[in-house]
């Protein structure tokens, strides 16, 4: 069963905003067995939007559809439809019942012209209900495609996917099964953590595909296999990464299915009931920022003292200016009274610091750009690790917070399991 | 003159990862007057890779394909060139040169074949060198269409697109002008907005488009004219942006030419001489990672307390226990002492606090799910505003960064300029 998904938006084809809409989208599809074919962006054009839609008739089961469906005049998709479709455009009563309660009863505004027309659908459509905004999602079927449209706002999007889409796909169609399983290795390239497989990779057979997913310091290894039979699936990947584990368990640092390496330190945290704190220079509350992305964080992240200025790590960390002068403020001796200031100020168990030079100026340091040190302070130990993560600045910074959350993840298994 | 942007591999199919690489190129070619006409993601397939190029060939100017070039198995694109273009692959000895120089003197490495093979290229191609990385660039022509295929490590991409793409394309292509000008409002809605506009919005001229770009708590209005002459550009849409001032002047926050409110808000605090800090709760560190990922930042931003325990906030940030007490720790009292607190701490002359709920579970506090208080301490007074954002929790954490920005833009623009 094949899918297209097709984002409608000037905004995304200038580059003014980034579409993530689609990603969510495929993950979601992925999980119960549909293929997507092709992701595509293209205008608020009209003509662009019926061309596109006769190109993708009968050649895909299902188009979904995101963008140009808001209440101002730039939007099209709804009107296109009904062209499509030889439709006109009728008030739905449900969904003018809806738009009037988030606009009046939550929104406390008086209702317009504007947000009553959300209520206008075409007559042969099925609504999806899109509990998370005004514009409602529509279900229509030519022939052997089914064209499925939805606001571009992500939550709203994401709301109708999970509560709307999968469940009437998973009723309507039957699908094979997808099964994905990514091992993630750091330490070595792309290159040569392929030469070190390759009579492994000769050796899978032919309904698991693999492939490198190379990222600053790390790759990620997916093999995903497809069928009919979900037990054959299941036995075979389990084989392949067990046979695999034992070649280069030595740069294996976890499994991904679907977790983030956040996700998987938020868990041991909690069931250990240990917890962490950051003192961040060179990336200025990121590491922070991820950790307490996951829900339920408070259960294990005290804080983080994000010592920018070189008076911050003295003043606030209470790291020794003598220290600093001798050492300078891009050092290990720094990174390490960093890591153990933190952990005493917040009293945790755990404490993870970072001090460098991103760039593109030297700052108060004489250190090389992309210079970065980390420490890691456990209740045993302090480690100090030094990098040179290169240039650009957003390159340096980001895989100084990818390295800090990988030496994190290693210790905390270590400790932990 | 049109192009379209094709990006291969199937991580972006099954929603592993979302492709920004689009978005990159898209804004560095219409800055240059090439217009986007679609951007396509589609599978490592050979076949599926051929029948789109067919599919372009003299459709578009240019074709500018990521992703598939690196050294593992399952990269297809240089194979494919190959086929579309019936040539074949040759040792080019400039890039084996660079490779060699990478691998060996910089990670000082030994080089593998793997790594050499990255110096084969189809003979008949234009190389475009990478100095970030192995993988070269290639420029193809086939009848009235160029083909261009690039890495997809998104800093090479990057240094590529910037140092060798644009400059070939503007040398050997003529193009017409695009001007975008972009106006940030906050605090009214999409269809409130545009009903306010309506009568400006019809009187537009024909070659001017207006888009609405809404986001959690603030739409974007750009504009967009194209045509030949730069300077009836130029007068037409500063001319449109002067009466459109006088109706909405009360929402309108700033002009966006691809500038952030971070970027901003630093000039400013720079030109001044004056110096910030955040006390962070509920936003978890992401307001001091937005404005440090700023070049330059340390010469404002002094640091951030992530004070994300109740524990943390009596501890640190010195809040007094009898105050979240009586107030709860989610109250506008705590946000107050929080960013009066962190701007003494750190002694700045503006301070950001936030302190909310963001869900899914309560916490340390019974404030109702999306409640966010932020505090704003300038030299002279502290403002403290209090939010429901709802849910989700990525919502509730988006919404507060980009309100407080906000918050912290209009106050110093009231103060410095």
């Amino acid at each position: 069963m094949k899918a297209t998904i097709v984002t409608i938006g000037d905004e995304i084809l200038i580059g003014q905003i980034i579409d993530t809409n689609s990603g969510f989208i495929a993950k979601s599809l992925d999980k119960i067995g549909v293929e997507i074919n092709e992701m595509i962006s293209i205008s608020d054009n009209k003509q662009h939007i019926l061309d596109t839609f006769t190109a993708l008739q009968n050649n895909v089961d299902l188009v979904i559809i995101t963008g140009g469906l808001g209440p101002t005049k730039d939007d099209v998709t709804k009107h296109t439809f009904c062209e499509y479709f030889d439709d006109t455009l009728v008030v739905n009563e449900a969904v003018l019942a809806h738009v009037t309660q988030m606009i009046e009863g939550f929104y406390k505004r008086p209702i317009t012209q504007l947000n009553k027309d959300q209520a206008l659908v075409p007559s042969k459509c099925i609504i999806l209900h899109n509990q998370m905004g005004t514009a409602p999602g529509m279900w229509m079927k030519k022939e052997n495609t089914v064209f499925i449209s939805l606001p571009g706002v992500p939550y709203e999007m994401k709301y109708l996917i999970e509560n709307e889409v999968i469940p009437k796909v998973v009723q309507e169609y039957k699908r094979p099964y997808i099964i994905h399983k990514t091992i993630l290795t750091y330490g070595e390239g792309e290159s040569k953590v392929a030469e070190r497989i390759e009579d492994w990779e000769n050796n899978l057979p032919q309904f698991i595909k693999l492939a490198y997913l190379p990222s600053p310091g790390r790759v990620r290894l997916r093999l995903s296999a497809r069928g009919t039979d979900k037990g054959i699936l299941e036995k075979a990947i389990d084989e392949n990464i067990t046979s695999l584990t034992k070649i280069i368990s030595d740069i294996i640092v976890g499994f991904d299915d679907g977790e983030t390496i956040e996700v998987i330190v938020g868990r041991l945290l909690t069931q250990h009931k240990k917890t962490i704190a950051t003192a961040e220079s060179c990336t200025g509350g990121k590491i922070a920022e991820v950790i307490s992305s996951v829900s339920g964080a408070s259960n294990y992240f005290k804080g983080s003292i994000v010592s920018y200025a070189t008076e911050t790590k003295i003043n606030v960390l209470g790291i020794d200016e003598a220290t600093i002068n001798k050492f300078s403020v891009v050092s290990a001796e720094v990174a390490k009274a960093m890591a153990l200031n933190i952990k005493k100020i917040m009293k945790t168990d755990y404490a993870i610091a970072t001090t460098g030079n991103a760039g593109p100026s030297k700052g108060d340091s004489n250190a090389e750009i992309g210079t970065v040190f980390i420490a890691l302070a456990t209740p045993n130990e302090v480690t100090i690790h030094e990098f040179n993560f290169g240039q650009p600045r957003d390159k340096v910074i980001d895989r100084a917070v990818n390295k800090s959350l990988e030496i994190l993840q290693k210790e905390i298994l270590k400790n932990l399991l």
